[in-house]
């Protein structure tokens, strides 16, 4: 290993007890494993948001903590449900305190900026609940986290890019062309490009019910057709989520 | 990707879905951030789990679920402690419901056979918890599951490979010549070479106290001197566990 | 007492009893103490979810079942956060546990058919949550939950009516139009009109942090103004939730 | 809305922030949703306290947080026990963290007077365990937290105008004599006098089992005769409730 | 050990196992590590119910669990509260799964008939709790449970002769007459007899506060005079307890 | 009683108190209910360290509070695991919290020197992590807590008189040589020796299996035979756990 890394996993404690010297920001990206249509792994969750941490922490000359692979059940009308095969869903109260002992275990070691990177729709309450109780327990030592959902960051420019026909709305977004361009640039070796879904978009009601109605979703687990996905499609994404992120990252944690 | 992976992470649902069909053997790496000496990267705890189970699982035509990233608490008499900048520990709670949701899921996939294979000496109960957990709540479905720390495997004739001059014992070995072997032979690129620990082992007492006292533990976070590492060992140690583990996973899971 | 009432509270048990052998829906309003701005009481968001409840019981000859009147916690972007005096959040596992417990104990007695009418946005994933652990606990009896949350009925045709010069988004919509209008239609001496709030919305960016920023928050702890809340519109909304929400409990746990 | 509310769920959070300077008590309800016999609704555990601290509140200036409506499971000798429909208990730690994580918010407002009224007599010890441990959190703030269950307040005089044939003991008053003659004071529109039980005394062994023996409960789920209720003495308790209740929290918490 | 013991601690598991065909009744006393004033040892709270337990398991031949040494925590009322050095208190919830857990492995060996055996005034709800979650989560199993406080079965005619000058009621019967009458019959080496303290009752107010008040409590730790107790008075409370203790569990749980 | 005491259960609170001017060590013996062959009583692993723990308070002037009797599940490997009638375990979440209360409760007494002295393998890690959360908890407060289970300090020279034919490893000894010979020293009237198991050694696998599987283990439950045990070798490390546990303590906690 001859450069430098920004992955935690890969470096030793003598590099990374030096790094914590500038007092970097240590990113946390939070995924889960789930069906993401015919042509995605289910890994998606966890790959895009590391793949976006290490990009924005060469930006910012922070760390990026390994991945939490496992996140919140997957819902029916945002990720398909757990009945789709291999859709591997931890306990709400699991996810709280993994998050909140990752992040008191970070700040015990001096941390003091975190930023937490989402790529699984549903976790988001559950990590917010996580921060907080670690915040809680931390106390009052300088601690600040942010907690982010990339796909929150998209423009109204970039929509503009990747739906020219208009954007559907982030809910039918899994497996669809948002995840499916990012993972073409990313991941191209992950993409299965001869199973991309063309189906229609779900067309679920604004409610929940339990047990899960599996007919409530297309049958390949993308939520909406993903056929107009292209990799220029996500390195407009991606190009955005630099600058903007690593903008608003030096705001709220480095400044 | 032109050829099958087992990697579940980069499986597609329909992927996974048939591979069901044969009752494959689930592996499930369980790892921990931790330090490992001014040499390894501190990700050794799940890497060196992660490249085994996809060995394995090639051999019975298996599958690898994601890696439990984050693990227990390190403990200075078998991992250096708390003390180490990186080392992140989860609660001992917070493990054994993460291990028992996995597999909870898992089973509810339709998963019979699982087996844990665990990198972090510390883990060990708590996995085991999790498991009890699980079984209990999956009720009488047949599920097996088989957990195994992977020195655990390690034969006298082995050993004595290994550790010409004798075994020091397993608890040593934390950073020293097993760890190092086995991370020049499935990762070298991550291996610093030049900063390998040539320390004499630690002399730690029959217990633990709390707080817990840096000065039982090297500087080095190597437990003893891992000079007498080479990738050969590491080849050594990893040819018997292919054979080793593939034939108790047949034995126990498969049969 | 001399009519039917639909409240739970105010039957005794053996109405109760009798109630039940027409396995009637049995509505479950959660709710929040928290800040809805100088004009609107802070118990907004049970006493919404607990009208709204009983209208619909009387269209399905339905019960309520009395409000869960703490929720999660207030976040910034959604309610203001938690630096407004009053807001009053619970920790997400106890609202969790406490909708498990209640789902479980419904069922006991052997209703069937249960509807959770929410009245706080942040309260979402931690009711799905309790819901999933009581099915889980519950097994294979036939019970049958619906979860919503009252907004997200509203239609196209009804927000045009609200909001004429466009709907700015739900997340603005703390202790502004929707809600101010709501409250003006079910309990007009709780509104403060003479101090309904005029400001601009709120601009957060897309993210949260910890320590929240209460400077992201308008003063007033409205998201947006609520100076065009009426009646009138109180009551265009309401009728459409009467209409599509017996709909969607007839559809869902009626057939 | 012209006068003066003491419910915090019909305050606004100016309004609750401006009395907060006078560092005022707030009370907080604790109730049930649990059978009461044949006459009285199933809220009584949560109305009763409710009326009560509202009462308490007007004499020394207080505040009334909303009430926790769902309290601990029924037990047959105290309240009829599960077996009655209707009566829907929370599991013990559900309600000792509900406790907790309402008090720790009240004091993180500033709250340093808080003073639970029970109406439940199972929710004791659960109440005792979330003050104790809210206490705990809070550490030393000054926080001062009273817990009393209503009926104790009734002195011998009190107990020889309700009970002049002579007072059966607490155990039997569930739905008997002194809860119906509250009910009568308090909610009079909520009392179904044409069904006032007269049933013997339960006579129960003085132990418990389970599962429980529903045989040793009158099968009206009253304890005993309610047949001397009357609103008369209804307002004899309540007059001295007021005056002794209020001395109280003078005492303890305004002193 | 030449006679066949009650105690499960001191068989083997043969016996044990032997025993089991008989369908025995298992006792579990559970206790408290408490200040008892100056003349009893703080672990009165499970040598009472310990030797109880021993007296009636020979009686219908049943078996003594080991104690559950550490109760709830003592709270000024009913046992002095915590402030006196050695009253060492579990949290609720610990106590609560402790119980269950216990409960449920002892079903597990096929133990159908469980009593409970409580010393400790404030453990009871815990226990109460515990043992019904662990009825849930056993399930149709024929499993049944009492639980006692054993100075419940005091009858009146007892009563009189311990109290001859009238019962002060079980709350101040911590550290007195009861209690130490009941230790000079089983555990006479245990008892300071020169330092049995004859203060006047505690004459504390109907509810509790937090922070507890020491003040409230005699400084003795008794709550109130123990001068009166005498081995005879023991001797009279155990032949009583012995003849409605084995008569109760034969009714409930061996016909 | 007319000497002094060590056991904190037998002490009055002014004793308690008293001792506790000097700072004196408190030993906390942890145990299990489980069996032990067909010769030991299956309160083994509560007795020797309770017995243990009293020889070395009387040398360094300490206190031996009440053995936590239940411990973690029995693990087939190392006590024969839970298909044995009688082992009765605690799940690890359990463990973990008494164990972290008591310490917690201690330390509020004011003890600062705390000696966990376990007797049941299984038990070590949910020991640890109990302590680690109490420390957490207790903040820094100069307590100290030292853990330990006591056949870790057997030495070579000890282990060659017990095991003259060669040491076959502590997993083993679960009611084998060294458990007996304790056994045979302490508590002799509870050592069935007309039944020592003579049977060969378990030969089990480096894992373990979920189900357990019973065969692995020998009939008897002793995992080696107990043939060679006798009170002199019982006496033999007896008389070296008083020199070394007494000098360790002294070094660690009392220095």
């Amino acid at each position: 290993m001859n450069k430098a890394t920004v992955l935690m996993a890969e470096m030793t404690w003598p590099e990374f007890s030096a790094r914590l010297e500038n007092e970097p920001v240590v990113f946390l990206p939070t995924g889960m494993l789930e069906q993401h249509g015919p042509h995605l792994p289910m890994g998606v969750d966890h790959l895009l948001p590391t793949a976006i941490a290490e990009m924005v922490a060469q930006e910012v000359d922070g760390i990026v903590a390994p991945p939490i692979n496992y996140g919140y059940k997957s819902m029916p009308r945002t990720g398909g449900g757990p009945s789709f095969p291999g859709s591997t869903g931890l306990d709400g109260t699991t996810l709280i305190h993994t998050v909140r002992d990752v992040i008191r275990e970070l700040a015990r070691h001096g941390v003091r900026r975190i930023c937490v990177i989402d790529g699984h729709f549903e976790n988001l309450w559950f990590l917010n609940e996580g921060i907080d109780l670690a915040m809680r327990e931390v106390g009052d030592t300088g601690l600040r986290v942010m907690c982010l959902q990339h796909w929150e960051f998209l423009t109204r420019d970039t929509l503009d890019v990747v739906f020219p026909d208009g954007f559907p709305g982030i809910e039918l977004e899994h497996a669809a062309v948002l995840e499916t361009s990012l993972m073409m640039h990313f991941y191209p070796d992950l993409v299965r490009t001869d199973r991309i879904p063309d189906n229609a978009p779900m067309d679920a009601p604004p409610y929940d019910v339990w047990p899960a109605r599996p007919e409530w979703v297309p049958a390949s687990g993308a939520l909406t057709s993903a056929a107009l996905a292209s990799p220029e499609k996500g390195a407009a994404m991606v190009k955005q989520y630099r600058d903007d992120m690593s903008a608003a990252v030096r705001r709220e944690l480095l400044s």
